[in-house]
């Protein structure tokens, strides 16, 4: 029996992946995406969406991918799960495998598996991960109901958490190891004047400290490299996003972050594999700069198809 | 009196202008909106948008855009009409200058002025503008009930404009110089599935003559040069979009059609200015790219202003 051959597989079911899918079923090619969770992404651990232009009152992000879902799926979307492990080139067949040892073939490739949140590395971090440490507000505030959290960071991520946890928490400590948020202003403008969060500034946690759970952070001023003991409860970490390419190394470039490098086109420094979204270097991380990526990735991956399929237009 | 200097100006409020707006206000950027007609941009000539991620049923884009001009509304974005006749540059001061005389100065500028679709050249074609030559289906098929129409063109516009014909006019043949379309297959097969559609390939039109009005067009087959006389009441026509950059000439660099040259962070070869969507060379005019581009436009012209400022995060 013949192997399957689809036309292009798509690594990944958040805002890129999910509208390269879009694209690529209105171009009529054979695709399949595979999503190691479930369809959304990274945004999904948001609370609202104010900035995805088309919607005048915040939205869910829930919401919003639903709908990119459920668009993609009325074209004719084939989803399956699975974690790709790594990826194989033989001439121009791709072949993509997963943890769970399933086998796609296709002819080309679409990298849409964004990015997680970064550890900080301190002392305390792992242990005490689930009893403490959190890397999404939307998903653990709460569980520090009255209590005191520290959020690391100084992200429009971190600001929107921090605001976040205000609703349930007495009180949030914004550390940062700047003199100043790199957040959108609108937010920093939110955090100044919300009384429940009080910024330390140019400084850094040492170690997360506590017992079976948390009990609070060592803290140290990164210019008179002081000493400080904050108590709290929980510590929700922002420092950064980590790009989910561990299966692409040795495959094709990627930067010293692990950032996939492509050109204007979308394309990797290997023919037929196309990078769109939060794992793409580029310099945006918003939903909808990642979709903007996902159409043009569908189209460049659809014009190397034709190609390798001798459909030419011009 | 001292002038005033916007911190940014917004040249053309389609979605890569507005999606500019919605992030230039958020980053608290003193930004000015000029528009030569009314918000919306060209995506308003179509009739639905099927390929906005976020939308799982077809939209009209009137609708698409009031929400994101709302959205932009809600966060203070400064409105005016103007279209612009020049531009100059004094230092870092940024000088726009309006056909009706008005005069505004900014430090950053933003080119979003989007295409108007390309004429045609051919004899006939000015004279019968508005008396059945016509660059928007959606404006003018009902103009044309039960009659026979002409469309020129194989891109996704020029088949979309068919469909939609098909609902008001008896017959339309859709002249393309090429034998195969370049539109998305799901329009193609919309298109061959359609009774009221038949395809004139390899054809260009030579003339379109009449008398008071379109009663024709001479068609020469490209290959065989044969003349062929179709008759038809209207013409439509979408070979191609023309960038509305008249204003930029001589001060910003354009390629040979008059595109605008940027880098990767959308600055064009003038420090401070930058262009993002359909104006832009780039690969892909969807409303979804110009989005993603006005997105990231903003970001760029922020970092610019806060450099200019003295403000640097890192």
């Amino acid at each position: 029996m013949e192997e399957k051959i689809y036309d292009l597989i798509i690594i990944g079911a958040g805002p890129a992946g999910l509208t390269a899918s879009i694209y690529a079923q209105r171009a009529g090619l054979n695709t399949l995406v595979l999503e190691k969770l479930s369809p959304g992404g990274q945004i999904l651990l948001s609370e609202k969406i104010e900035n995805y232009p088309g919607f005048s009152q915040p939205i869910f992000p829930q919401k919003l991918m639903e709908e990119m879902q459920k668009q993609a799926e009325n074209l004719g979307m084939r989803l399956e799960q699975g974690e790709v492990e790594k990826i194989g080139i033989e001439n121009n067949k791709k072949i993509v495998y997963t943890k769970s040892g399933e086998k796609y073939n296709a002819l080309s490739l679409i990298i849409a598996s964004g990015c997680s949140q970064r550890k900080l590395g301190v002392q305390g971090e792992e242990k005490f991960i689930g009893r403490g440490v959190s890397y999404c507000a939307t998903c653990d505030a709460p569980f520090f109901k009255e209590k005191k959290v520290a959020v690391v960071g100084g992200s429009n991520t971190a600001a929107e958490e921090a605001l976040y946890l205000t609703k349930f928490v007495d009180k949030v400590y914004l550390i940062h190891r700047r003199g100043m948020l790199r957040a959108e202003k609108i937010l920093q403008e939110r955090i100044s004047k919300n009384p429940k969060i009080e910024i330390v500034w140019k400084s850094v946690i040492e170690r997360i400290y506590g017992e079976k759970e948390v009990k609070g952070v060592k803290i140290k001023n990164v210019d008179t490299e002081e000493i400080k003991d904050l108590s709290c409860s929980g510590v929700f970490i922002f420092v950064g996003l980590e790009p989910n390419t561990h299966f692409l190394r040795n495959m094709v470039k990627l930067d010293e972050i692990g950032f996939v490098n492509t050109n204007n086109n979308l394309q990797t420094d290997k023919k037929g594999i196309f990078a769109c979204g939060d794992v793409r270097k580029n310099t945006l991380k918003q939903v909808i700069v990642a979709c903007g990526e996902g159409a043009l990735a569908a189209y460049s991956a659809q014009k190397y198809i034709n190609n390798i399929k001798g459909i030419e237009y011009n």
